[in-house]
This record gives C-alpha cells, structure tokens and sequence, in this order.
C-alpha cells in the first residue's frame, strides 16, 4: 500500500503537524489521484477543533482537492493518467438504495465524507486532502477543465457548489434579484456564480470593506448590513438570498428583504438556534430553508460552467507550514478570498 | 344609509354585546349582502383583546360570512339579488397597481381587511360579519353552489382557504405524504382538503383524543405528538406539514420529520419567536414557510372544489347571545370543529 504524506491534527484543537499513512490499495473502480492543491474550508478548523463533536484524530482534514490522476482501476471507464481532477465533500453515498439518486445524494444516508468519514471498503476513518494523495471511486471523481488552473479551481469543490447549488434550485437568473450575506469564501463565490448566471446582484456585508472587491467580482449593489437604513431600502427587494454567514445573526431581518414567495436560504449554521417569528414568513409567504453542498452530477456542471464563464476562486496561496497561521486567519477573516495549500510543499 | 345591528367589542377584552351602526351606501360596483352566518375564528378573539395592539373600538369581528344579496349597484354584472355569497378576509386590495396581482393579491399592500380595517371608500374602520349586512365590492364576494349549506360553508372562507392556499401551493394530491398539525377548526378543514386533493393525510394532534373524527374525516393515520415515539416513528416521512398551532411548539422536530425538499408550512402564528436550528433545514434541504388565507381567484376555485367534493366545516351553530361563552370554549379548545353563528338571532 501507499504511503502517504500529510498534515494532521493528533488531537482536539491541536496545531496541524506532518503525518503519514497508508492510502487504501486502489480497487477496480478506484482512481488513484495526487493532490496538487487543497482548499481550506472553515469546515476544516471546525473538524479540527472537534466542534460537532464527532472528530476522530488524528485528522487529516482537506475537501476541496484538486490534482492530477496517477493511477486507475481496471474497470474505470472515465479517467486515465494524467487526468485533471477534483475531489469535493464525499467520496461515496448509498450504495444499498436500489437506484442511486444522482440529484440529491448529498442528503441522503449512507454519504461518506472525504475526511472524517468511515471508508466502507476498509471501515477505517477516511483522510482527506491535506496530502499528497488520494483514492476515490471514479463515481466520486470530478473532472476539471485545462482552462481552470488547479489551484484556483480547487476551492470550487466545496465553497463553489455550496453556492452553485442554491443558486440554481431557486433559479437565480435573468430577471431576478439575488443577495449573498457574506463576503468571504462562500460568499465571494456566490457573487460571481449569481452573476454569471444572469442574476441581479446585491451583497449584504457587516461593512463597506470589500465593496470594491464585490462590485469587481460581479456585484451589481453592496450594502453594509451595520448600517440599520440597509434593511428599511431594501425591504421586499429580493427573490433570492443565500446566507453564508455561521454566525448568530437576525434571519427575521433578511427574511423582510424578500418579495413575496421569496426564499431565504441558510449554507452558513450558527451553532446556536436562531429565534423565527411566524410573521416574517407568514404575511408574505416566504420561505426559510437549508442548503448542503451538491451532488457529484452537479458538481461536475457546476465545474463545467466555471469553465464556460471563467470563474474560479479568488485565491491566497500557502505552504503546509503555514496551515497553523493561515487558519487563525481564517477564524479573523482575513483573507481573500481562499487559502489554498500547495501540496509540493509537503517535500 | 342602512342601519346594521352587529355584536361588537367596545374596548379591548369587553364582553361583546348589541351594536347598530350605519353601513356605506353602495356604490355602483358594490353588493349588499344580507348576512345569514358567521363563523367564529380565532383570530376574532385575538383582535378583540387587542392581541396584535392595532384594534379599533367598537370592534365588529367575523371574516367567515355567508349569506344572500339583496341589492346590486348598476356596474355589478356577476351577482344579483337572492344570489347565495360569502366574503372572506378581506373586502378590498390594492387599487394603485397597474394590474391587480389576482394569484396573490392577499400578500400586497392596500389590502383592506373585512373588519378591523379602513375602508377606502369612507376613510371608516372595517366592520365584519357579526352583523345582519355587509356592502363590499363585487370583485371581492364569492359565490356559494347551492349544494353548500350556507352555515357551514361559511367557515370555508378563513379557515378553508387557510388550508386549501398552501395545500395547493405545495401541491398535495396523489402520491403525496401530507400532515396536518393540530386537530382544530383550522385542521380538520386540512384534513378534508388535503384528502380530497388525493394526498396521504396524517394528523399530528397533542393527543389521540379526536382520532376518530380525524379518520372520519380523511385521514389515512393520527399520531399523538405528546408520545415522544411519534417524532423517531416519523422522522423524514412527510413532503409537506401543515402547522395551524400557534402555540409555541419546537419547530424544529416538526422539520425533522419532512423527506428531502419537504416543507413545513407556518398558518398558526406563536406569538413569540420559535428557535429554529441551521441543521433543521441544511441536511436535507428542508423549507419552513407561510401562508396566509388565499387570493379571491382561489377562494373561489376552493368553494367550487369543495362543492365537487361535498366538503364543508363540521360546525356547532349558535345565536348571538351565546358568541361571549363560545370564545371561552374556542380558548380551551373545546369546539368540534367550529361555531357558526347564526345571524337570524340578531333579532
């Protein structure tokens, strides 16, 4: 078996450190992939630091993998070596439904996370990203377009179809009006995506501070939500709007920016429930709802359309020795708009 | 101008007691109504206690009015005197748009409310149906087949299109899981509704104390939501919930029993705010919306649905004497499923 190099946490909320393990023998219908690059997702801090409670360690975090194919099983039929590929969120889903279903599999049982997982061919924890290399199910494998650069591209994996998805089941477009609460990793990709889309853009941010960045990005309007004038203008305004912040904010105010059967959707989770009064759905029949990444079917469109439109991240990007450093950023905010760790660094 | 005798609040929580007062002489567009029943609704005691601080007194409550016309202004052309007629919530909506919104127009500004509100025509509160006569314009009266007894037809126009609007919306009918939370007059009207649409109906009740008026009515199951059992027996079956409680309950285990892209749809209203966590909604795409009654477009495709299918409100009637002890029954729940007074004991 393989071994292979990676970055770990040993420990709740203990600082990334070099690791090594064995990837699993690839089987018939395994790709074997090495990592190029990786994302870093708020996620991964979260993982890190044991926040849902259910980390096993030591921890290899990293779902938003970019690289190229070394290896395929015998029977793999979509990739060859040398392949630009991607890995996102999970590497596979229920297998003991009669029909997998290719639209949603995200929410269905039986989906196993790329870290933090449990493989069920080895019933040992999965390793995701932050490493040198990966086995995956060519049915879990994304195929990345020569005009998207893999480090760039990388992040698209999680924060761009946890974006791509809401915007496309409530059907961003011409014609309508689309807000994206936060301009970070989520939200940067939002702005681009909704634009691309053909939909009006407005970003709603705790400040002015990145209002250059949103309107260059595709950004029609930008509003600071700090300012209390911002939810009187534009109440009523919106079909549309995804809320990618995770901190406790009042989702009652965003949900009176919509139009009537306007919808509210929620990729960021407070860790804390948030209060919800009927009447800021009831009187305009709005919706509040959820939205959890995509599913492989979608990523790979949502791939393919970043390579349409040219879009990928807007990228800072890091050495492994700097993951330690780079997430603090993160938990501040400050970095636009995605770090991403150049695996050749691993040495 | 007419003289109406009416039961109205003198002041918030008063008892209510006799009233005359004058209605508006119709104008050319308008239709006098001889008001043969009222339904009592709980909204009714709500604005008489000044339950939302924006009642006006001398309160004429009742929203749920069916009765015959007994004059027509000269541009009326869809109804005539002996007509049998119902108005609902609301006698007026928004004049200033270029076009009247008829698919929604109840969730637009300038909607006038049949009591409580400022009728535009005189610049003097609404008063509602607890009265022996009512002119509202003939856009906003609906027609009553003949094969609907006017008493307890009249509680279709709240507590029917309550039930019917987001039945439809969200498109209950064969091959559809559908529950209906509390077994009220709200609730056995979704029964009904939510059956005939063709639906798989459950009631969710706080007990199994109306179960056999509950499959009486339609439902394929009941289940009692103080049995902790219910909400793990249940967990991800429903595509819709319909919630008429306004009680406080915890939202979020309500969600937990909807399948992917199921809805949980809000028609009673808590007073308070309901907590509501991110990870109700995210895993699994799930939606928690309002509704509020229907536009007048589709309280008559209700009333002529409910005729096709023979459905009315199961009603206690009684006079106008007996309107102060029936709202302490409605405050204990204690009305199977609805009190319909009859006008006739006006006297």
């Amino acid at each position: 078996m393989a071994i292979a190099k990676a970055y770990a946490a040993s420990a709740a909320k203990a600082p990334l450190a070099p690791f090594s393990f064995q990837r699993r023998e690839p089987n018939d219908d395994d790709v074997v992939i090495a990592i190029r690059y990786c994302g870093i997702c708020h996620s991964d801090i979260h993982m890190v630091d044991n926040g849902w409670g259910n980390s096993v360690y030591p921890l290899v975090p990293g779902h938003e993998i970019a690289g190229e194919v070394t290896a395929v099983g015998a029977k793999v039929t979509k990739f060859k070596v040398g392949d630009r590929v991607g890995v996102g969120c999970f590497v596979d889903s229920c297998t003991t439904c009669a029909e997998r279903d290719v639209d949603r599999e995200q929410y269905l049982p039986g989906l196993v996370l790329t870290f933090g997982g449990i493989d069920p061919a080895t019933g040992e924890p999965t390793h995701g990203g932050y490493s040198d290399s990966i086995v995956v199910k060519e049915g879990y494998v994304l195929s990345i377009p020569s005009s998207l650069a893999l480090d760039a591209a990388a992040p698209l994996l999680c924060a761009g179809i946890t974006l791509y998805s809401p915007l496309r089941h409530w059907q961003a477009g011409p014609g309508k009006k689309v807000a994206i609460v936060g301009m970070g990793g989520l939200g940067h990709m939002g702005v681009k995506l909704a634009h691309a889309m053909g939909a009006e853009v407005t970003v709603l941010s705790q400040s002015l501070a990145k209002k250059d960045d949103g309107l260059r990005l595709g950004a029609d309007h930008y509003y600071a939500t700090s300012d209390a004038d911002t939810f009187a203008t534009l109440a009523g305004s919106f079909d549309l709007i995804v809320c990618t912040v995770s901190a406790s904010i009042d989702w009652n105010a965003y949900l009176s920016l919509l139009k009537v059967d306007g919808t509210f959707v929620v990729v960021g989770a407070p860790e804390q429930p948030v209060p919800v009064h009927a009447f800021a759905v009831i009187p305009h029949r709005r919706s509040l709802a959820g939205s959890m990444i995509g599913s492989i079917k979608e990523t790979q469109e949502m791939i393919d359309f970043c390579a349409e439109h040219n879009i990928v991240a807007d990228i800072e990007t890091i050495g492994v020795e700097q993951i330690n450093a780079a997430y603090q950023r993160v938990l501040s905010s400050d970095v636009r708009y995605r770090f991403v760790i150049d695996m050749a660094t691993l040495g």
